[in-house]
């Protein structure tokens, strides 16, 4: 290990030389004038795979950009990594919001600054360097790797889906790694174990089969808005829990162990309300901002609708009102479940002055790889050599569709190893990542290849597999 | 009152034919192409006043259409009758939908036919014939009468209101008589005695300073959406009343000889249900649905939106929601009152998660004329010889703009006397005017001429005036 070390340290330069190269290339995946550029970035990651060591690299068309593909089974009886990424990046605009030319890397205190940095090309490129490192040193991989790159993320991995149902032997692994994410904070190395699923719903609510003239029915009919509006209204208890019978019955328990490493994260909540402009935090009583964020199941209205919404007024009494509800779910609601509920709730409390329609526009599953299953172990182990700092504990209250893909079609569960920051403005101008974490990174991917296989013994591998 | 009513009955036919002259115009104020158009109706508007006796025909210019002005002052001691009417007419698309030309005179099963029949050719045509049956029989008005006729109503009589405010003298009169509005039903004779007034409000609730994603931040922070839906329905109680605190202070009640009289009006609940689409009226507790619609204040959401509301699903927890919020008034409420009372109480009730901002956009004040008036009395008297059958007493939930503006500008109240009936298609294609309504009209409008004097005699003329 220590020579493997060594040879990170010694190649510092050349790494962000190299990386460099890669981020010189705009691989922009949602602009058709850059689809020779995205397809170059391919061909790149696919030399790339070969200079570190990776064999049968593959590049696999797609109705879209390609795939990468490639893998190094050397470690008979060792677990196996599905390590996933994105070479293409986000677009560019507005330019001119840019410190320095977003494919001329440039680096100032300490940050490295081009898009693609942190999202996502940076973080693969710390997992290309820590298997060099075993490689180049004459020093088989402790695990097995699959490495799945794919140039897409940034337009929904349309083809991903169906190049995984297609490709299941290929991809068979032991648990999927993810490079893609941010640490909690700065100085604050993280292991995020969780990710929130979704039930989307539009609702419809009819009053009168035409919209009147507000003066002459004013009086004489349930307002199809107001009518919505107490509806809403009353989807939360004064305790903000949500109303929808049934809604936490399949919701699993944050363990005593959850809660106390979730309070040892630095956090404030009240910088985090002055920085989202709010005089007070809301949320389901009894729990923490961040138990709520990543833990607990929550029912937002993303849209509403109704009526007159022009420049100045319009004496109308809406026919109809509309809104769109979606539920963040937890383990172990499912979204079917959750959209089941919601509509019978909502059908069943809507008053007969009214019509209501309620329709499930899509869904998604939670995640979640518990904090001692031995991929997360593991990861915690790396972070804590890589960074010299006991790493800490977080889960994520979005939802990232291909940790479900994965689980749903090959069985697998995901370790989400981020190195870079929430700050460094992934989808906006001056897109960075810090040097420290990037080396770091480096050096953190190196441990975690060494420290899965035992960790993946003890935890008794078999047991763990689908 | 024999001789002129025998004139009337006599002239039938007479009065068809010019009446079909007068509809052959197409003067629609909105179409710059029918400009000549109507400013010949406006010629010819002239010319029948000089025909039926009246004085002092001018026509004035406005920055629009022209409006025709004419005096008949031959009854000292009398009262003076301000006849309000309007020569435009609305455009007659969609024309194909039209079972005749609109602008050729049809008479099908009673019932005539052409665009401007019921708003307003014809009902000013019926107080031309009113006149004319007076004057052509060398019999002197009972009251004298100044003549308004606009030709903008259809565009919102936007020059109508300097022209009321520089001809104060000119104009003064006793009391304001309109025919451009509806009886109950038909067969139900009815004069309206008040109209509604307006405060007409925008609120805005923000919560975070910015869009966020829903599953990153969902359950941290009130969604602006369900804060405002949460207000919007604590803005009614469960008995339909509206919660503004002091909302209901100045409200004048309805008498018993109002409610008795409203009890008259064929009415069914059911079938007003079955027609607006709803399985169950909504409104305050105790009170009839007419008595909701016309004498009743209400709070009706005009307009709601925030968020996402495209096609689909969108993840945003927004930053802001918005809703249009509108109060229908009743004397003695003033609509400056209610927009204060309204953000006090908006303002006041909003949680501290949230910022509101309150605007009040428009208003207008609510209009009555007491139907113990002379003039309400003098159109019962009216319509009772003119249908020979009681006639009902009505209110409609709506304003008329220019009802407030003859209060507002010259102190008069308003007699409205309306002539068509509510399915008549007023700005629709096959807009009519049944003709039994149409001679009783005319007739009517002789009988009321004839008993005003004596009611506003009894009713203290002096007292009445401004």
């Amino acid at each position: 290990m220590e020579r493997i070390l060594s040879f990170v340290d010694a190649n510092k330069e050349k790494y962000l030389g190299e990386l460099k190269e890669f981020l010189a290339i705009p691989s922009v995946s949602s602009q058709s004038a850059h689809n020779a550029d995205t397809r170059r970035c391919a061909e790149w990651v696919a030399a790339q795979m070969r200079t570190v060591g990776m064999n049968n690299v593959q590049i696999f068309e797609t109705p879209g950009h390609p795939i990468v593909y490639s893998e190094w089974l050397g470690a008979p009886g060792a677990p196996t990594v599905l390590f996933y990424g994105h070479y293409d990046v986000q677009p560019v605009d507005p330019v001119n919001l840019w410190t320095s030319p977003p494919f001329e890397s440039t680096i100032r205190d300490g940050d490295l600054y081009a898009r693609g940095s942190a999202d996502d090309k940076g973080q693969i490129y710390i997992h290309f360097k820590a298997i060099e490192a075993y490689t180049k040193n004459g020093a088989p991989l402790p695990v097995n790797i699959k490495m799945l790159i794919e140039g897409e993320e940034e337009v929904g991995s349309a083809n991903l889906e169906d190049f995984v149902k297609g490709h299941k032997d290929l991809l068979k692994a032991d648990l999927v790694l993810i490079s893609d994410s941010s640490m909690f904070a700065k100085g604050v190395p993280s292991v995020c174990y969780g990710l929130r699923g979704l039930a989307y719903m539009e609702v419809e609510v009819e009053g009168p089969n035409t919209d009147l003239h507000s003066g002459s029915f004013g009086g004489s009919v349930h307002n199809p808005v107001q009518a919505l509006s107490e509806m809403i209204a009353s989807l939360h208890d004064k305790n903000g829990r949500v109303t929808v019978k049934g809604f936490y019955n399949d919701v699993r328990s944050l363990t005593k162990a959850e809660r106390s490493a979730f309070r040892k994260l630095p956090w404030n909540d009240k910088s985090y309300a002055k920085k989202l402009g709010v005089r007070q935090l809301y949320g389901e009583k009894g729990f923490t901002t961040l138990e709520r964020l990543w833990a607990r199941p929550t029912l937002e209205c993303n849209g509403i609708w109704g009526g007159y919404t022009g420049e100045g007024a319009k004496t109308v009494l809406p026919s109809k009102a509309f809104a769109k509800i979606s539920m963040r779910l937890v383990p172990d609601q499912t979204s079917a479940q959750a959209a089941k509920l919601f509509e019978k709730h909502f059908l069943k409390m809507a008053p007969k002055t009214v019509s209501v329609k309620v329709r499930a526009l899509h869904g998604g599953e939670a995640a979640i790889t518990p904090i001692d299953s031995p991929g997360v172990k593991a990861a915690v182990a790396a972070l804590q050599k890589g960074f010299g700092k006991k790493p800490l504990y977080q889960r994520e209250g979005g939802s990232i569709p291909i940790v479900v893909q994965f689980k749903n079609i090959l069985g697998l569960d995901t370790v989400l190893l981020g190195f870079g920051l929430p700050d460094e403005n992934a989808h906006a101008p001056d897109e960075h990542i810090n040097l420290d974490n990037f080396f770091g990174g480096i050096r953190t991917s190196v441990h975690f290849y060494n420290e899965l296989p035992a960790f993946w013994k003890a935890g008794g591998a078999g047991k763990k597999k689908k």
